[in-house]
């Protein structure tokens, strides 16, 4: 057996044990009984350490540096796996483990703290946890020859740099200065249609978010539809899990939310058979993931043509008279707030661009913790022109850097703005997509975007696969083009 | 750390792979979308693969030589450490491998073969089942120091031999002879009162059995109740998963199966916190795990005691005039038939004994293959007084041989004369039990086998545990005199 074959028998070995995590957590979100929730912690720390032992073995690295791959394919899945191996690798155990805690540790002061609105709280907890990324990333960052914050956005999506970020957030701001007080103006003059009061039984937008799923290219003899706290999309390409909630007072949020995930659930179930279980048969990336429920339920769904579809179907499912102009005041309402997850797409932009800023002032010691409320909400006044009346609305509202995640919020915005280049491109190139979104039917979409990027999986970057889809890098011009025509026309 | 604290650890570590196997397999069952099974196949391969690695390995040899047990429970853990790391090195890779591949070829050819009646299409592959699982025992019994046979049995239930089983099945033989007749003769003279005809519907049996189920003492804030094909009790300690399906026409299928399950369910949730993840605080075997099933299903809830609790319950959930009478007629008839599974609890043990008989003169070779068929309607019209009309209603009709396993049918007899016997002991140490039951108070009969069984774990073998449960070991006169107050008075 050739070093590159043992090496692709060991990472199907690692997927094998990781698709088992993945079905434990859909589980433990999903299925589980509170009682099991100890033991299931152990499985799952057993199966994440096997995985890390096994991808951190010294022989992957002998046979990384004597594998000889024969195609572009293999080539780009063995440089994805002497990543992965380096960043098995590069970071003590100790430093791993006090990581884990501290984020273990200061996530359940968080939970209390953001309650209570007390950032004081939690403000030594944080320090641990900010002190104790900024080692690891310096690490990390010297054996990928990254930058420190470089090291940890590429966790999340390789390929782009901060600098890259920095600039598409810096021209987002001055087009937002602009755009949001216009379309604020231009929503005022508008007539106000509302969607009719619930309630809107489950078990009917449960039918419908699973026939729109189905209709959106869900296969449901390889995937499931559940309910759980948090929406998510879980599972394997050939067993896809996603789950959302219900609120029976608005007919919209579980059928977008059920779309979102289907978006993700598309990529999954379309990535390359053929590199199944390898590095470059998975996802490019976390962006790149966000792109793709994004650009089913932010460009797709939300789109005239579709909406055109959806109402009657709403109208005739509740037996309530829903409008497309009642649709579109529930779903492409601007309005300035103060919670990420309620934010809609044109300001949602701001709330990650100031955490952005914000972490890497953390990282880079910049920032102390102590001053982060301060430069929360000075920042916030800046961008939305609204001061956050607590730190529970501002800086203590996402989980994130308090179980230790920095460097994920960019991919939020990455993906929201390659969704709209990827709709301009599929638009150019299938003349009839909004006569098909009209009739509901996403296939001609959903196949170009199998075509163009789930079928790629992590053979390409995430702007080589821009590129090859759209014709250039990611240029926030689309999305620009996008909110302008959606909402300053 | 001492060996023996290492032997702990890393018996833990396989019994948490294990445990996300039973997590892994109930979702197969009850949940996973068709599309999912080759991947599940390949990751439940994984990890059996990995649990077998770690405990095969050679450093556990060398722990289980330096151990120093200090407590009888150590020493008992110790013990079954060795046992397993037998059982998992004895046997060539080879073999292993062989017999995984036959079981697997001549299951897939018995699906058919058993639909067309066709034994003559699976003999070859059940021939080269047998002669491969013949070539295991004799490794696996020289190994343990067995006879092959009960090598193969103690995989099932440890501590139970062939000679014991075989004078076990010799006197129920005598006993079902005279008993039989007597029983059909009685019945026949009585009235046949019949529970009124189906709907009753899914959703209301569901809630009654959720409601039983949490009456005989299943935590479900450490437990779920699903649907699959086959009824089983899976999951963990802290998080049992049992399964059931509905029958809209008949009351009783879904309930007793969910009571089944049930009992299986509490010898889980009770087994000793202490010992959870080593062997010695697993349950102590498929015997005395049957037993448990049956105590609660067969003794319990199909006494008189009960069953004049449920009629009322039955007859006001459905509003149907369900009575005792018609019950009792449902859950309590005796009848000569061919399959196993719809066997009443008096001519169960004829069907088990032999199939004991069968298999231990295949093993043996004393019973060539080909014979079979022959071998099997003789011996069915010897214990039953009936032969069965085609092969599909006789020696096609269980899986166990045809996907390898041998030794396994003794348990479910054995399970049931303990139910019995331990359920006499349950009634002198607790006189009012019988009011509890009808009362739906199951709480004394499962807090005494709490005590008695659940909480000793697999400390003590299952004829050294019904000794200090009940002060002797396996006696059938108990579920003799069972069946004869049931059936003969």
């Amino acid at each position: 057996m050739t070093a590159y074959a043992r090496l692709r028998q060991k990472f199907a070995r690692i997927a094998c044990l990781n698709e088992a995590s993945a079905m434990l957590g859909w589980d433990a979100a999903a299925m589980m009984p509170a009682g099991g929730a100890e033991a299931r912690g152990e499985q799952l720390a057993t199966l994440a350490g096997l995985s890390h032992e096994f991808l951190s073995a010294p022989e992957i690295a002998e046979d990384i540096a004597a594998a000889q791959p024969e195609t572009d394919w293999d080539e780009a899945n063995l440089l994805l796996m002497r990543e992965a191996h380096i960043r098995a690798t590069a970071l003590p155990r100790d430093l791993v483990e006090a990581g884990v805690r501290a984020g273990r540790a200061c996530e359940t002061i968080w939970r209390v703290a953001r309650q209570e609105n007390d950032f004081a709280a939690v403000r030594e907890a944080l320090g641990e946890v900010i002190s104790l990324t900024r080692e690891s990333a310096k690490i990390l960052g010297e054996a990928l020859g990254l930058a420190p914050y470089d090291a940890l956005m590429s966790q999340y999506q390789r390929g782009v740099t901060s600098a890259d970020a920095a600039a598409i957030f810096a021209r987002y701001e001055v087009f937002l200065k602009d755009a949001l007080p216009r379309a604020e103006a231009l929503q005022a003059a508008r007539e106000h249609e509302m969607l009719p009061p619930g309630p809107y039984p489950e078990a009917a937008q449960e039918a419908l978010a699973r026939q729109l799923a189905a209709a959106a290219g869900l296969k449901f003899s390889s995937a499931r539809l559940d309910r759980s706290a948090h929406p998510f999309c879980g599972g394997t390409p050939t067993d896809i899990r996603i789950t959302t909630r219900y609120d029976e007072q608005d007919v919209c949020s579980a059928l977008t939310g059920v779309l979102h995930e289907t978006g993700h659930a598309l990529y999954e179930q379309n990535l390359p058979a053929a590199f199944h279980r390898q590095p470059v048969g998975e996802a490019a990336g976390m962006a790149m993931h966000e792109s793709q429920s994004l650009i089913i339920e932010m460009q797709a769904v939300r789109g005239d043509a579709f909406l055109s579809h959806l109402a009657p179907i709403l109208a005739s499912s509740f037996g309530k008279p829903v409008t497309m102009g009642g649709l579109k005041r529930r779903l492409r309402h601007v309005q300035r707030s103060f919670i990420r997850v309620e934010a809609d797409e044109m300001t949602y932009p701001a709330h990650v661009l100031l955490r952005f800023r914000l972490e890497q002032a953390l990282l880079s010691g910049d920032l102390a913790v102590a001053d982060l409320p301060g430069a929360w909400n000075a920042g916030f006044a800046a961008l939305l022109g609204i001061t956050p009346p607590d730190d529970a609305r501002g800086c203590l509202q996402d989980i994130h850097w308090y179980d230790g995640a920095i460097g994920y919020f960019p991919s939020y915005t990455l993906g929201a703005m390659a969704a709209a280049q990827l709709m301009a491109a599929a638009r150019r190139a299938l003349p009839a997509l909004d006569e098909h979104l009209g009739r509901g039917d996403f296939s001609p979409l959903t196949d170009w975007l199998a075509r163009h990027v789930h079928g790629l999986g992590a053979s390409l970057g995430y702007n080589e696969i821009l590129t090859t889809a759209t014709g250039e890098a990611l240029n926030p011009a689309h999305f620009e083009a996008h909110l302008t025509a959606r909402y300053l026309t």
